[in-house]
Formats: structure tokens, sequence, C-alpha cells
């Protein structure tokens, strides 16, 4: 069944992905991200990179979905946090 | 090139999961969730048990791995609030 399957897969990118939301619309806001490591941010952007790779090479739309969607978010905290400079 | 492509997932597996276990152990060694919110807990668990079923489905071993243990952690987070008590 892929149909099924694929409707599986793009509810849990939905759900993981809006899960994530109002984390980056709390650090866009504030303009505050110092309450996150790069250590974090680079090793989850990684893993998030690779996840996208990974789909692209099985072909799931899902996974590149969710995957392209929160790394840009991931993305835009790193840029805040790059732009607040300080100890990391 | 399946081995690359189950490689490259396997990567990335590791890299998401572990970028959550400082958090879970945090949670785990404070006792403390109560700035979790459910909402949070409920849509991410279910997001990860759907890219469960769905890495079942596809059979990936990368996504059946990555998700299992997070959602395990996530049911320890949500034991520990639930213990808590407590507002949501």
């Amino acid at each position: 069944m892929p149909g099924l399957a694929e409707l599986t897969g793009s509810l849990a990118a939905l759900l993981t992905t809006l899960s994530f939301l109002p984390q980056v619309a709390k650090t866009w806001r504030t303009r505050s991200a110092g309450d996150f490591s790069w250590v974090w941010i680079v090793a989850f952007g990684a893993g998030l990179a690779l996840w996208l790779v990974y789909g692209i090479a099985i072909g799931s739309l899902p996974l590149v979905g969710a995957n392209g969607v929160t790394l840009s978010l991931v993305v835009a905290i790193a840029f805040v946090k790059w732009r607040e400079g300080g100890p990391a």
C-alpha cells in the first residue's frame, strides 16, 4: 500500500515539523538564541541534512519535505544566534 | 546505491537521536519536565509514532531505529511530567 504509507509519512512530517514551529517562532520574535548550544545546532542540522539526502536517495517525499523545512528553521535559529555573537 | 543510502540514513539517525539525548538526560536527572507543554509532547510523540509506522511500511531501518529510540525518550519525558502532576 504505497498510498497509505505516503499518507502516514506526510502526516508524520506535518506533526514533527509543526511541533518545532513554536520554538522557532519564539526565537525569531525575541531575536534571542543564547539558550541554544552550537553543538546542538550543528549536530541536529547535520542530521537533518543527512535525512534530506537519504530521503532523496530512497525517493521519499515526506522525508525530503519534513527535513527540508526543519533544516531551514534550524538555519534561521543559527542565524539569530550568529548575529548575537557572544559565547557558545 | 542502497548501501550508501542506508549509511547516510544511519548517520542521520545517529545525529538527530544523539542531539536529543542531553535534553532527556537533563529531564531525567532533574526529574522536572514542567517546561514542556503537553501539546508539544503529544504532537511530537504522535509524529514520531507515525514516522515509525512509515519506516516499517517502506522498510527503512534508519527510520525505524531513530524514531523508535526517540519516541521512547519522549515517553520518558511524558512520564516525568505526568508524575509531577500540576498544570499543563
